[in-house]
C-alpha cells in the first residue's frame, strides 16, 4: 500500500505532514509513503529523523498551493503543485490515495477534475465528523453541494453509510436527514423527496431534527452542504464560546486560581472532541479514488490517522460498494 | 394598554400564564390583560393571587389546543379556544396584542389567517432569539418558511432590523446572512440574490458563517426556515450534551462532590443564556398585529416578558416600521 501525503499543504507544512508519514509508517509496516512538496524543504524537515527510509520517499512539487487561494485557479495555474502531482500519481496508479491538510476547495476541485466521479454518482461529496456524546458522527454533506436535489441527498446518504460502516467501524449505521420535524410529511418537498428515496436505505432512522446532532441519535447525518457548512462551523465555535461564557461566572464568583485551573482543564478534556485538528480528516467520497483532507491546522497524528483511514478505504475497496449501493 | 394572553396554552397552563399576567400588570400600571382559558380553571388559578381586580380579566374560552395537535385542522375546529378567540379580539381591537406560550404551528396558522399580512409582506415569519456571548441575537427565519427566495431573506433582514433596534434596544443592528463564506459571491444563487438586496439595509454586515454566531459577530441572523429550525433546536440541545461531557471527566477524575458541585453550578450559571424557558417570548412579524409565541415551558417569568414585549411592539407602532421598510 502506497500513500501520496501533500507536505506543502496545512499551515504547519513540511513538519506535521512529514512527521505524520514517519508515524504512519512505523505503525504500518506494509505501508509506503510518497511526500510531495518543495523538495529541499521536505528533506530538511526529514532530515534527523528517525524512518524506513525504504517506505518514505520525497517527490519535488515546487509549486505551493495557498490556504487562501481561489481553488479553481490555483488548480489550473499550478500543475507542479503537490495537490496536483499527487492526485495525479494516484490517478495514475502510482499510489493507492492522496490525503491532504491544504486548500479544501482546491484539493475538492482538483479531486474531482483529475480521479473524476465514480460510475452512477451525480455528484461527489465531502463528509465531515461531527463530535456527539455518543463519540462521532459523520455529516454528509459538508459544503460542496449547496443546492442538493432529493436524488442527490439519497446518494450522499448512501455514501456516508458506507464509510461509516467500513471506516468508522459502526455495524449498521443510523443514518437520519435532517429535517425541522420527525414526521415524514415535515419540511421542503426537497426532503420530503428525499426522505422517500432514503427509505430504501439499510439504517434509514427517518428524520432527525438539529437537537438529535449532539445527542448522537443518527450516525450518519444527511444534509445539504449549505446546511452542512453552517452546523461544522458553529459546531467548531462552541468550545470558545463556552470558555468565555464560563470565564465570565469564574470572574464573577471570585473563584481561586487552584479552582479555576481545574475547572479550565476538565472543560479542556470535555472538549477534546471537538477539537478538529485532531480529527484524522475526512474523505471525498464519490470520486473515482481516494482523496482525504484534514484541517489546516492538523497534527501529525492528525496526519497519520488520515493516511491511515486512506489505507482503510483502499483495502476495504469502498469504491466498489459505493458503485453497488447508487446503482 | 390591553393585552390578550393565552391561559390554556403551554405546558404549564393555566399556572404560569397567569401569575405571568400578574406580574405584567403588577410592573406596568398601564396594563391590562384579558387571560382566555376553560373560565373555571382560570379563575381557579387566578384565585389566592393578590392583584388589581380592574386591571385582569377573565375570558371564557372552553377550546384547549394541545401542544402536539396539527395546527391547521386544531385551528379549524375549536373556534372557542384561547387561540382563535384570543386573536380573533386582537384583531377586533378588543386588544392591541396577544401572547402564547401554546402550539406554536397552530398560533403561526392562526395568526396568518386572522390577521392577515402586512401591506408588501411576502410571507410572515417568525424569529427565535439566539445566544451568543455577547448577550441575544435575533435569528429570522427560526422554521416558518422552508423554502426562501431571495427577496423573502431580504424582508427577514428588514423586519428584524426594525425588532432588534425598536425592542431589543440596539441603536444599529448589524443584519447578517448565515452562509458559506464571508466573500460576497459565495453561496447558493439564493444566496447571492439575498446579499444583493440586502446591501440596502442599513447595518447589513455582508456574510457571516456558522462560527459567527455564538460569538456574536451579528445581532440579527438572516436564514431561511430550515437552517434557523435546525441551528436553533442545536443550540437549545448545547447544554445537556456539554454537562454529559463534563460529568464523564468528572466521573473519570473522580472529583470529590464539593468540586462536583461548584463545577455544576458554574454551568448552570454559563447556560443560563441557553434556557429558552426564560427567554421572553418570539414575535411573528410580518402579520398585521401583534402576536409573541412563548417557549412552551415559559415561566411565569418568561410569560411577564412576553406580555410586556408585547406592549413595547404596540406602543413603538412596529408594524408601521415594518410597512415602511419592506415597500
Amino acid at each position: 500500500m502506497k500513500i501520496a501525503v501533500d507536505a506543502a499543504g496545512g499551515d504547519h507544512y513540511p513538519g506535521n505532514p512529514v512527521e505524520g508519514a514517519i508515524l504512519a509508517v512505523n505503525e504500518d509496516s506494509n505501508l509506503s509513503v510518497i511526500l510531495l512538496g518543495p523538495k529541499k524543504a521536505v528533506e530538511e524537515a526529514l532530515s534527523g529523523h528517525d524512518y524506513p527510509k525504504d517506505r518514505i520517499y520525497v517527490h519535488d512539487s515546487p509549486e505551493v498551493i495557498g490556504m487562501e487561494e481561489s481553488p479553481s485557479q490555483a488548480v489550473k495555474s499550478k500543475p507542479r503543485s503537490s495537490i496536483v502531482e499527487g492526485l495525479g500519481m494516484h490517478q495514475k496508479g502510482m499510489a493507492d490515495g492522496f490525503v491532504s491538510a491544504g486548500n479544501t476547495g482546491a484539493l475538492m476541485a482538483a479531486s474531482a477534475f483529475i480521479l473524476g466521479r465514480l460510475d452512477g454518482v451525480l455528484r461527489p461529496t465531502i463528509a465531515t465528523f461531527f463530535p456527539t456524546v455518543k463519540g462521532a458522527g459523520l455529516m454528509i454533506d459538508a459544503g460542496a453541494n449547496l443546492d442538493a436535489k432529493p436524488e442527490m441527498l439519497f446518494q450522499f446518504g448512501a455514501m456516508g453509510n458506507i464509510y461509516a460502516r467500513d471506516i468508522m467501524g459502526i455495524e449498521v449505521p443510523r443514518v437520519g436527514l435532517l429535517n425541522v420535524g420527525e414526521e415524514k410529511e415535515k419540511g421542503s418537498e426537497t426532503l420530503k423527496k428525499a426522505y422517500h428515496l432514503l427509505e430504501a436505505l439499510p439504517g434509514f432512522i427517518g428524520n432527525i431534527e438539529g437537537r438529535d446532532i449532539l445527542s448522537g441519535q443518527a450516525d450518519v447525518f444527511v444534509c445539504d452542504g449549505i446546511t452542512g457548512n453552517i452546523l461544522l462551523k458553529f459546531g467548531e465555535s462552541i468550545p470558545d464560546a463556552l470558555k468565555t461564557l464560563l470565564m465570565g461566572v469564574i470572574k464573577k464568583k471570585q473563584l481561586n486560581a487552584e479552582q479555576a485551573g481545574m475547572v479550565a482543564s476538565l472543560l479542556e478534556e470535555a472538549f477534546a472532541p471537538f477539537d478538529y485538528q485532531r480529527v484524522g480528516g475526512v474523505p471525498f467520497l464519490g470520486v473515482n479514488g481516494i482523496s482525504m483532507v484534514g484541517h489546516g491546522g492538523s497534527s501529525p497524528v492528525a496526519v497519520k490517522n488520515m493516511i491511515l483511514n486512506a489505507v482503510k478505504m483502499a483495502e476495504t475497496d469502498i469504491n466498489k460498494k459505493i458503485i453497488a449501493s447508487v446503482a
